[in-house]
């Protein structure tokens, strides 16, 4: 009988908008209702893109907050209450997201997708790549939206406007899972790319890992006397340095063989510096710091 | 008769408002009108900090470009046009500054004070520490308010609010002169700080300098094929990389020991954290990250 309601209503509306088409995603759980967790609820939830959204947390008090606030439509701190769900967002720290996604490929029901927002993907696509139960299927996301800010609070529904969302190719997956899961990140107003895991973690541990541990190391370094004089430059080189410790250790160590090759590469630039610095060559500092400058330059350039 | 119309004007409306009270700087002469002299000259104009401002340079179109935007009354490429100065803040390139002061202090007035806005203190205090013409003095200063922009279209005549200017405390200078200096910026809206020109070189080594190069390397170890996937993270943290590279050359030359100091300062954090990472120490890892962030977040909580 209620269903029979709905259809006679969709069927109505659909006439004037077609706002009433049935949502992308019945059920969105969203796992770790944190900053991004929280944002990727609230743009699915202000784009009509899930019907209904559920919040899966550890601390019954901030879920209960996140709900008030309108992120979630349900908030729980059972697994189980990822049952109907149709798309899973496991948005918990890269060390935990593997067994996160076990445990809630566990309650689902077969078709369901399982994806993750972790900034580390060969790791946990190899461990999950096998021994899923039949039918549910798990494929790795990583939207470049994070931000040194944490928890709900900070939620934003447009964080992922714009932004790139990396999508993995996982051998286990299926096409129609991966196709499923770019149109989401694309109507949540991400730009997709799809990589391997093992790209992905190439390339992130120099875009996002060494700036992260060169900016730790900069803030380290800043003498307690000289922070007064710490201005907008150096404010902004260390912005990153604020995220929490404990997410990025578990980042480092799950990357840590690529971050480690990062870091030789910026330390032969470091090298080439210092020597034109210590033999005061004017001309070839110069070079360096253009070669810098026009790098830099094209980076707001490319139209992102 | 213009004088005494003008006196008129100005007895009467001193009943109304105190702005008719004669100008803190009867004539201001800014010498390289770029992003900060452009924004000197606009600041002191719209705060009716001077009764009138001439723009020196090199450049006459762009001179006759930024006194048609209103950021000078005067333009001229000839450096006698700051004979009428009381004031005289040189802008250009650090390895200019003292061969400019020079030539400015040959043709002005006595009382006149003159100062600058480079990035580096030591070596251009101590080239002007004497022979300056009778009665025309040197103080230095470095408001903490450059940019990686540059020329008189970035202009901002808030540029100064609430950032830190250093004065120079310069042994041959009276101390009337470094008074008279501190509340011409003070009107700017900056918060001065008084110190030594080497303690300000020490200093900026650590808090602008290091960063800048830290920034460049960075920017250059990022390789093409990467860029699509560097985020909000990697672009913060190189923003400065853009800026003017032979500006910035000529800045790591004239305080090259002290950067090089800052440098093996930032190495020894650096190979701490290499360390941690070649052992996988994760508690180590996470300690040495909580450190960096407690460090970055008390910049914020300064209050500035």
């Amino acid at each position: 009988m209620e269903i029979a309601n709905r259809d006679f209503y969709n069927a109505d509306a659909m006439i004037e908008s077609s706002s009433a088409s049935p949502p992308f995603v019945s059920t969105l759980a969203i796992v770790g209702v944190g900053l991004l967790g929280g944002s990727i609820a609230a743009a699915a939830k202000g784009r009509g893109l899930a019907g209904r959204v559920v919040g899966i947390g550890r601390d019954a008090a901030r879920l209960e907050q996140a709900r008030q606030r309108g992120l979630v439509d349900v908030a729980s701190t059972e697994i189980d209450a990822a049952a109907e769900a149709d798309l899973v967002v496991v948005c918990t720290p890269v060390n935990r997201i593997a067994a996160d996604v076990r445990k809630v490929a566990a309650v689902c029901r077969a078709g369901t997708l399982i994806t993750d927002v972790g900034s580390v993907k060969g790791s946990i696509c190899r461990e999950l790549a096998s021994g899923l139960p039949a039918g549910i299927e798990f494929v790795g996301s990583h939207p470049l939206a994070g931000s040194e800010k944490s928890g709900f609070e900070a939620t934003d529904p447009n964080l992922l406007e714009g932004r790139v969302c990396i999508v993995t190719i996982d051998e286990s997956a299926s096409v129609a899972a991966r196709v499923r899961l770019r149109e989401f990140w694309s109507r949540l107003g991400a730009r997709v790319i799809e990589m391997s895991p093992e790209a992905h973690d190439h390339v992130l541990a120099e875009t996002s890992h060494l700036p992260h541990l060169a900016a730790a190391v900069l803030a380290s370094t800043l003498q307690d006397e000289h922070r007064p004089l710490a201005a907008n430059g150096f404010r902004d080189s260390t912005r990153i340095a604020a995220g929490d410790a404990n997410l990025w250790a578990a980042i480092f160590l799950a990357n840590a063989d690529e971050v480690e090759q990062a870091l030789e590469r910026y330390e032969k630039v470091w090298r080439e510096f210092r020597q034109v610095l210590k033999t005061r060559d004017a001309t070839a500092l110069r070079d360096l710091l253009a070669k810098a400058r026009d790098s830099r330059l094209k980076l707001d350039h490319r139209g992102a």
